[in-house]
């Protein structure tokens, strides 16, 4: 999509995955260029900086800002990472400063769940509502909340830990200490885990029947069940149950417009949505369901470096 | 309390009960008189224009606006009640219109629960946050949400439905079609109901050990746990528990700033609180729950006129 537009880019940047994905996007939230590389985990901030750079190099176009999303919390005031399990050594150093410094820019730094929800709100499934919810489903869970039009951080800037709601109160324990959290059971890990088990409880299927690998995936239970197999099926149904039991909660409390979900998992489409649908709606107050609009994800593994960007446009427009 | 400043006073009434509360509410949110009636309900609308009248009649002060409190669903954009299982007669009419014509007032009507949130926001128990979160446990449970001073009602104006949430899958068939829901364990008839069960089960125990009449209701078990008895206050304990597995996911959805918790069970106290307190921590994300504090409710019956009242306020100074 090329944008010849005199209008400000931003650049938007994801570091929550193994790979970086880097991105200009235009003002209105398009992706007009797109990079992708190896994320090097101990020197994210000069790898960010590199990027911003090669991109600068590969267009002409003015870049106003950069918005970044990292798998952690941020401290809303000071930008600041303040847990991250998957990259430590962002906490330990201060990435917006960094790069602030590295680039001539202004960088945000967001949670990756906040950015995606943004990017699905200004420019994915969530175009058109004021109030959202987003969910991804990935190796953990994350949410996140726009209220009339705005990201809603909560006091210290954690809301949307949907991860940690208890499903099941006396269900498996959690990392979090808490047993029964929809994480202990809806996580890309734990949906093979629960695959796991249940191949070994009964005889009639098996890892090669369903097509897995030794070391299957999440996304290979999706594919499989997207291929026809039963017992695939009957994992994502029950997943859907346990992510629509949560959902309903949200519902309840919110009387939100419109939910997007999102993750690796939801390419299975209907086979996952449509449970997570059922079960919703039989566990919410029916007024409040009969106004909310549960929908995919659209923009894949875009939204985080769209939302990033729209962040920093935002945020430029406040100063 | 008198109040003689020349600012402009308000009307609050609290049709939520058995008995009708209307009440003068100063600018600030104080109560300056209070009539209390037994509500009269084919004939609500009547009955509220004639209570404003006599607290005309008995105070000099002018009246610049009467907010009305009704246990049931209203709609935000038309002020009519949409359901109320309470009141069908309000379902039927129109109290805001009625009113306004029999007064020649503003009139504002608002779920009981979303007054009550405001009036403990505005001059009780949520004085001092920005962003609440309010629970009421009787008969029903009722939430409401403040963000940023402002009552959030959500899509459709049906935010709130805490009593809803399901916190164990597998559990009792709630009135609203779902199993588990928060309100089957823990509402007021719930608790009684559970009581009675657990003490046919227990031959060590008995109504008269607990001092409890055949017809005895939750505010009975709550004085029984105050006054010492052992299986009153596991009751209490228990119900304490499952409130705070719904807390917690409020907690982890929201990282809200203050939760306060009202309704006739509270007035056992710690007894209660504690044990709502100890889960809500056992089941968050530790940030959230650490940026939240947890409080009892401070205006009793008081909250709704009041809240009603500061609304009427609010709605006259954006006209």
């Amino acid at each position: 999509m090329a944008n010849s537009s005199p209008t400000p880019n931003y650049v938007g940047v994801d570091v929550s995955g193994s790979t970086l994905v880097a991105a200009l996007v235009s003002q209105e939230g398009a992706v007009v260029e797109r990079r992708e590389s190896a994320l090097e985990r101990d020197t994210v901030a000069a790898q960010v900086a590199r990027e911003v750079a090669a991109l600068r190099d590969a267009r002409p176009e003015s870049i106003s800002g950069v918005g970044v999303g990292v798998a952690g919390l941020v401290n809303p005031q000071t930008g600041r990472v303040v847990v991250s399990n998957d990259l430590p050594a962002l906490a330990r150093g201060d990435l917006r400063a960094e790069l602030a410094r590295a680039t001539g820019l202004d960088v945000l730094v967001e949670n990756d769940a906040n950015a995606a929800a943004y990017g699905e709100f200004v420019a994915g499934a969530g175009v058109g509502s004021r109030n959202l919810f987003y969910v991804t489903i990935g190796t953990g869970i994350g949410g996140a909340l726009i209220f009339d039009g705005r990201l809603w951080r909560g006091d210290s800037g954690f809301a949307g830990e949907f991860g940690h709601i208890t499903i099941d109160p006396d269900g498996v324990q959690c990392v979090c200490g808490n047993t029964g959290c929809l994480e202990t059971v809806a996580s890309g890990p734990n949906i093979v885990r629960r695959t796991r088990e249940r191949l070994m409880r009964d005889s009639t299927s098996s890892l090669s029947r369903l097509g897995l690998k030794r070391d299957f995936t999440a996304a290979d239970v999706a594919q499989a069940a997207t291929d026809g197999d039963d017992f695939a099926l009957l994992m994502l149904e029950r997943t859907g149950r346990y992510i629509g039991t949560a959902i309903a909660a949200v519902i309840n409390l919110l009387n939100i417009e419109r939910i997007v979900l999102g993750g690796l998992i939801m390419e299975a489409g209907g086979l996952i949505l449509d449970p997570i649908i059922r079960e919703a709606r039989k566990r919410s107050f029916q007024p409040c369901f009969e106004s909310t609009q549960i929908v995919a994800a659209a923009l894949a593994r875009d939204a985080v470096p769209i939302g990033a960007a729209m962040l920093a446009r935002d945020a430029g427009q406040s100063r």
